[in-house]
């Protein structure tokens, strides 16, 4: 079967929907993709051949399953550090590695660096102690927001806490046994990403900077270009993404989340060092998209063009809702609208959960965000029109 | 785990390109795509979840396939009919349906039935004897094509004849054991395709007509919408293949393939009732795939728009040749061309096998072919800068 051995397998652990959507683009390169799952109807599990049953956290687990891939990469930050440099030790192709990728699995470490590299950040600090919450309040000079340094995602993990926030609320965060991160609370505008990918040779593509809208700690919406973003400070946030990719070393996609202040400065909000909800608009609305791109950087493939197909993309995450049977909605949803796009992530609905996106791309942006929102409101069951 | 037991399942028959390249569009869509495959290196068996390897030629495989899917559709037309029916009595969903898929299995049913409908065809006999091929050639008026009723693709099962085409040569076709099939030559100033998709409950849609390039009976390049057709040519020929669509009740893609002639009229060539070579371009270049399309329809679901994203979008087939590995290729074509989408097959290579294909989009159709056979010709060995 000619030179089907000289293709590379890429292995990710972790089977949830990031997996999942570079399932397409693996398909599309020719790369074998291989998925490291906890259970057969995880949300990637379902659409790779032969996934990999097993548990994440089990170095030997891991290392049974690097044995049979090119290249490590992850669908999330959850794999213990130490299980990646003993990898690493062990020879293994990990990318991102496990000293970049420290700094998107543990919020002190980031905080730490990117300061030392003169990355503006809000003021923080790692705070020993409940007790220690006010102190820094105090220097602050104004609410906090308090976030164990590890374990966090989509909102879990962050506490905020102001003037009369009752000791018993302050010391909850110290309870999961990691420190805790105090930040001030900024008083911002709206949040911004800029996800770039970088390859092992040090090439790198910036994507255009998006707009993410969260409600309850969680993205629920991304609008792509940013609208209305003053060009400087577009610049000023592809520049500060690739400055971070370049000096951590990370190889794959980087999502930096940043706050635009009132006062129209960029802070830096989170890293994460894998494709990204803010990113997911790339697959129908860039050239290139972020899981594509990722492949292709874990590879050390010359990179695809992150250029944008059209004026403007906006996505919007379809969360459950109470509806007890969502594949009847499609009906409604499609012929109401045969140019939107609709990506369903396999995964069973429960209220609130991320289950898959829409996407529509357009010059008008509030139609673009009218019809995607109709989309993810009708599937949610808030609506019934 | 929810609704997971709502979402239907696809169950594709063949394992081929066709059949890997609609599992993107099943991963986005959240169906599960089953695929029967002869070999689990095939095509698609390496990207979908527990590819059913079985022998698609005996009935017993193909009931015991279809009964863990939702309906039943084809990567190839190679299914025996007998078999298809004999699903439909079984109660299996088969889409296209074994009545419509006859015509594009049956190339002497497939003239009948379009003669009958008024559609315009090359002149055309079912030859019983190679005898009857001079008569047939003096009633045309000029050089002969034969074709195999069934079996043919690609070039092969065709024979061009001409006055002083020696006798063994005539006798070819009739060896097969199956009828034979005589068109006059068609005079043609090049070939389209119009491509269209057809649902259950009759609704259908139109992509761009495109120009189909072959090269030694392969189709080699595409584009969309086929440059510089008159207007009234491209209504035409999207009307035929909806005409068509609707009379033979086709569920699913269907291609037609036309010629156009040096005198400005449209002849149909040839008919496939699954995605085809000349519509994947849709991919990357238009808002609903192909594939995407095929799945829709299959499933009864609403049709999405099949515009296309781009002025022109340009596909050529990457063909095998003598390159001993050609992974190490992708390095230069995409550090070349960082816009250009690549598609591999995972198949093995050998010279003149179709193994993937590249698109570029854009305005300038010029600059589009030049990159995208720039990049065909250096995975082949042709060139090597």
């Amino acid at each position: 079967m000619g030179d089907e051995a000289t293709w590379p397998v890429v292995g990710m652990v972790g089977g949830g929907q990031l997996a999942r959507m570079t399932q397409p683009a693996a398909v599309a390169l020719g790369v074998r993709l291989k998925v490291l799952a906890a259970s057969p109807t995880e949300s990637a599990a379902q659409v790779v051949n032969d996934p990999v049953i097993a548990d994440e956290k089990a170095l030997a687990d891991l290392r049974a399953f690097a044995a049979g891939c090119d290249v490590l990469t992850f669908d999330h930050e959850h794999v213990p550090p130490a299980w990646l440099e003993a990898l690493e030790s062990d020879g293994v192709l990990v990318r991102p590695g496990s000293s970049a990728l420290l700094h998107a699995q543990d919020k002190g470490v980031m905080r730490a660096r990117l300061t030392a590299l003169g990355i503006p950040c809000p003021r923080w600090a790692v705070v020993p102690e409940p007790s220690d919450v006010a102190s820094f309040a105090a220097s602050a000079g104004g609410d906090v927001v308090l976030k164990t340094t590890r374990g966090g995602y989509d909102g879990k993990g962050v506490w905020l806490v102001s003037d009369d926030t009752p000791a018993e609320v302050i010391a909850e965060p110290f309870r999961a046994g990691v420190p805790v991160l105090a930040e001030e609370r900024v008083d911002y505008a709206r949040e911004l990403s800029a996800v770039v990918a970088r390859s092992p040779h040090g090439q790198a593509v910036a994507y255009p900077v998006v707009e993410s809208v969260q409600r309850d700690g969680i993205c629920v919406e991304v609008v792509a270009p940013a609208p209305g973003l003053a060009g400087d400070l577009a610049v000023e946030a592809q520049r500060l993404a690739l400055t971070v990719a370049a000096a951590l070393d990370v190889v794959g996609v980087l999502a930096v989340e940043l706050f635009e202040t009132t006062d129209g400065r960029l802070l830096v909000n989170e890293l994460a060092m894998r494709p990204h909800n803010s990113g997911h608009w790339s697959i129908d609305g860039a050239v290139t998209s972020q899981f594509e791109n990722h492949l292709r950087a874990v590879l050390d493939l010359p990179l695809g063009s992150p250029a944008a197909r059209a004026p403007y993309t906006v996505m919007v995450n379809l969360l459950g809702g109470d509806l007890p049977e969502v594949y009847s909605t499609y009906r409604h949803i499609m012929a109401r609208d045969p140019e939107l796009k609709v990506h369903w992530y396999g995964k069973g609905v429960r209220p609130g959960r991320k289950v898959g996106h829409v996407t529509a791309y357009g010059a008008d942006v509030e139609d673009l965000r009218s019809r995607a929102w109709h989309a993810a409101d009708y599937i949610r069951g808030d609506i019934d029109e």
